[in-house]
């Protein structure tokens, strides 16, 4: 399938990356049931670091197995997989070219009890990237930790490489520590601060959490009214943040969340759509349910993407 | 246009610097309005990074694209564009060749909450710069920080870096935390500190922040007494900074501060040529405004540092 | 002796290996009354660091010599001895070729005082493994520890490098420090998660501890219970992390614990060996024996990894 | 002017250093008024980064110009010129090859406020001084702060870049920090210890202040006292830092102190220059005076390293 | 004179060192009068560094000029001469080749005030030992203390260099620090534990100093009481000691300790001999002497290293 103009004008707003890093860009946006349509579906799951392995896979435990979810996300027609280091080694020759990889390569775990100054583990590198076959490295950034600054200095070192041998780069960029509480982390202009930093910083792929209406600061909030920036609804909340990411000139990947009921997460899918996200990564609401479902799941959130009606879901979900 | 005997009487100053670090420095001299003047008007936007993007682009949306300060730099006939890596990675093709660019490599932001330590993450390379196709790199020091030696250290080895290789050094010298209050960072004893510090740190250009008439600490009260060092207006303390810069012998521009009244503005623009500054820095006051207000304050700036009256200007702007 | 069909398919399980790592992770397997089974007995001694020469050998004077222990190891027919430089180091000449050995990178000692951030000295290199004939590199990281980032930092270097070059990797995962108390070190919700991040973070084989029934944290009793986990028998723990280390794709190895009568680590190695694991790695219980006790119990740990039954045994003893 | 006997026994101390540094030695000691002396007065001025711009130079505006040290070194017939790479840079082609000049690599300012563990800021490199033809490169160490170890390590580090391309390494060795008062920095005890250390640690030139007679250590006055080491007058106590310095196989400078009258400084050099001193090093008393005073003054402060006496001094004043 | 078969056996113990390492002991070994015994003593003259001047060379100031110490030590037929870096370049040329040289590559001073995390200064390189013609490296590690991790981990590194160019490691392993009184430095179950982790860290020769009978810790007081080893006398436990280090298998010198009587210092050695010692480290003893008085001495412990009696001592002092 020839790129097609959707991907074409895409990437042309990388202006300043190589073939290498557009290729490894097309490659994603040209993969799955959302090829062509600049709008793509990622499974993650760094979720085994963060939170343990019996927190992420006790509720489907063959999520236990590697194998499990690169198959997961090639059958589901996904545009990419993105795990840490172990996970991808443990299925690299298995499912070698069969869907892009991202790595992950920085890691945290629920047992670090730094609240103040919270950080993560380098995990992998670049050389591990490319000895695995992977298109892009993930790398989650805390703007506001007291350790930020080392982070995206870490970030900016791997990046740069990534970028000289022709990856993309995913930045997680999620805001914690220092003195935000755990409510201000997905507060509006948290949120949008937080993607323009990843912009700035030189991401290709922005990732963040779906904004609450919440404005932390008082100067932002008189800006909001002032300039009567609608944040009211999810849709206005996202327009908002892929204006704050280049205004859309970089890819924005929003985050599914808690592990909810289908509906609920359709409705959030459908809000991120309107606002013009370009598309999720979802990864406990994937696999902590049965693979039928999560197939079906998978299936309708790429049909939202597709700007199917809602209609059309309900159709395909009482069939 | 050849360049100019203004221009190379400032470049014979960098005694020390290669053909290739001279050819960047006159490219930003004898580019623009005032090419060959010998004077300089930069746009800086680093506001997103070290403010967030509601407070820098709310009022005026068109900033949130990076399309639109490549434009409004090169259309205003400014010197040079300066910005962090991700908003010059997303103009860098459109843009290619059509005004000098400074990649910043380092930045802050509001988000950070170290008042007596404040740092910046390092953002960006000199191998960046080189592959956007830069002509300089500004790095931000806090004299007076209790990171400011760190800052200083990573600062030296990049500048090294981007000396041997032909581009231009800009130092942000800004005092910042320790024992200093906020109102101590623009006393003239420090402010002439902070540019002295930058010069001899080996800075090709260095911005400072216009200084007020207050003295921080008692000996130097004393020494500006005893030696009867004028400071009363904005125009004695530039020409105390030029001297203290060398005396001269750098390249010295100045931020434009807070956005304020085109007239505010105007006065402490020709407060700065009259003490005789290089030039200005303007951000803030610059994509704050429509692009019609932007262009024409922009014109009347350039119009001050080429010396043309008071009187023209506001000719100009009752036209 | 060709490899086997278990070793095979074993070494299958590691899909992102290169040729050189799979022969190191071969001779392991394929070495001594284990070999081609795809069960492994390992001698460490690194107890003499963790815990000094007299804690260690006091018991056993002979074990002041390194020789001791590589012979003991060879005529034990175990598959590999892993120890510090220094002690790898004294035989290497004597001993090369004689059995494949791994060369413990980092350790600690018990003068160390900090229990919130222990961490380790970094106490050998991969261009050491490589000069002494080693198969692979063993690392410790501690989860939980304060230092723990930093620690799976250092890891993860080593640990490309090793691969890079076709040396094995094996991570002793320890969880220590930071708020887990000593009991909470072996709970089974904490094991678990210790193995997994082990697999995650690109181990070949994981050393962990036997797991304790206890579980630390709410939020995982919950998950244990509503899904049913079994983990009331030792044999039901060392299966769920089996489960967590990949699903089995993973070798992973229980250390021996505290020296203790013969029959209680006989029932607790039929215990492991019930539940899956893939083998132990004996220290204390080997060493601070007379040589023909050890021989003895070593011998019938391998049987018991051999499959035979406990019968078999309790003839050997009263033979 | 072939190298004298005073200069080829001071280089032949030298043992271990290969003809780039002996030569770059040797430039040192065979330009200026004490050519072939063994005697040197070098101009340093990095005052303007320790104490700012206003204390450096109000009282002698020509010293915000960089030439105007360069020059006052040369035509005072000084050994060499010491300063910042900003300073060096300024007047590097204007004055290449008319004097050997030194580049202190670290510097610190008076805005930091670490009382216990004070350090410097690294601005200048091996490399800079090799692009700027430096003969040496200067570098402050504080022992007795809690940052010494680590300031040392960075010295070792460039001392050994710079002794292997030819150059010489001069130390500032100031005791300060940690428990150190204010007056223990200069008492003869820790003087002496502050010389051997520079010394030990590599030094070809080592910079220290002129020693007071008091002592700050118990075991020291004992040891002082039982040994009757002569410490009452400044030459006595030149004379035993001379041999803490390897027993005058080392270059001894000393500072110049705080701006004085002239007649208290001559007595000083007097002292200095009877109890064996290589030299001085005089910054603020030499340009915080009239170029003319200063003129003289140097005039003198050779004389007397020439040996000329006292009443020789007094004519030339009344001419 | 061939290689000895004490010497040989020595040399056999070190199996992984390549042959340019194995050289440069066999030099030591075989140098000055104990050339071919297996025994050696070792002049080392860090005391400068460590304890200030005016301490180490006020009672016999010959030794403020290095050239005294090289001089000695050769000329009293010693193995080999350690010392830092500027000791051992302000001799390299005089006597090049005259004895085998040891570079000390870190030092404290006695200006630390860090009791809990004592550390040192890295002083020296690999590279200077090679340019300077040593025949090993010596590196002080503080087990115990909170910087000890650290202060290992460099060891490590330079170790790893130093052997791969053929250099011999000598570690001076002094607990100090942390939990660590002043009097449990030298109880035998941490001395043990000290000489333990130098071995298994890599080192060629282990400097401890002679530890005393008491016993720091509970659990080792009853493995000692348990297992009947002998700690009485000095030379019993000099015997564990050697034990502890690899049953032999290294080099363990012992340091002189403080200026002592000679006859005192006598005893102290032949308790050393007979417990198996390889020899002595004495600096204080030595330098702190008249030359005449020292060379006597250091004839006597050549002797009693050589294996003579008492009695010839005894004759030898009233000759």
């Amino acid at each position: 399938m020839a790129i097609t103009n959707e991907v074409k004008k895409i990437l042309d707003y990388y202006e300043s990356d190589n073939p290498g890093t557009k290729s490894n860009l097309a490659r994603i946006l040209m993969h799955g049931k959302l090829a062509g349509t600049g709008k793509m579906v990622i499974l993650p799951v760094d979720q085994g670091f963060e939170h343990g392995p019996v927190c992420s896979f006790a509720s489907n435990p063959h999520g236990y197995d590697p194998h499990y979810h690169y198959k997961l996300a090639i059958d589901a027609g996904l545009n990419a997989y993105a795990a840490p280091l172990g996970m991808l080694e443990a299925g690299a020759y298995s499912f070698a070219g069969a869907i892009p990889t991202i790595l992950k390569v920085n890691s945290s775990n629920s047992l670090a009890r730094d609240k103040k100054s919270p950080s993560q583990a380098i995990t992998g590198s670049v050389n591990d990237a490319l000895r695995l076959g992977c298109s892009a490295i993930g790398f989650t950034i805390y703007p506001g930790s007291d350790s930020q600054f080392e982070m995206m200095g870490q970030m900016r070192e791997i990046a740069e490489e990534a970028k000289a041998v022709g990856l993309a780069v995913v930045i997680w960029s999620y805001p914690r520590g220092g003195d935000l509480s755990k409510e201000s982390e997905t507060a509006i202009d948290i949120s949008s601060y937080a993607a323009h930093i990843a912009a700035l910083a030189g991401a290709h792929i922005i990732k963040i959490k779906p904004p609450k209406a919440a404005i932390l600061r008082e100067p932002e909030r008189k800006l909001y009214e002032k300039n009567n920036i609608p944040i009211s609804t999810l849709s206005d909340r996202v327009r908002h943040l892929m204006q704050s990411s280049f205004n859309g000139r970089r890819i924005v990947l929003f985050s599914g969340g808690d592990a909810k009921g289908v509906e609920g997460l359709m409705e959030e899918i459908h809000s991120l759509y309107k606002g013009g996200a370009n598309g999720s990564i979802i990864g406990r609401n994937t696999f902590q349910r049965s693979r039928d479902e999560a197939m079906l799941m998978l299936d309708q959130i790429i049909n939202i993407y597709k700007g199917n009606s809602i209609k059309y879901l309900c159709q395909q979900k009482s069939t």
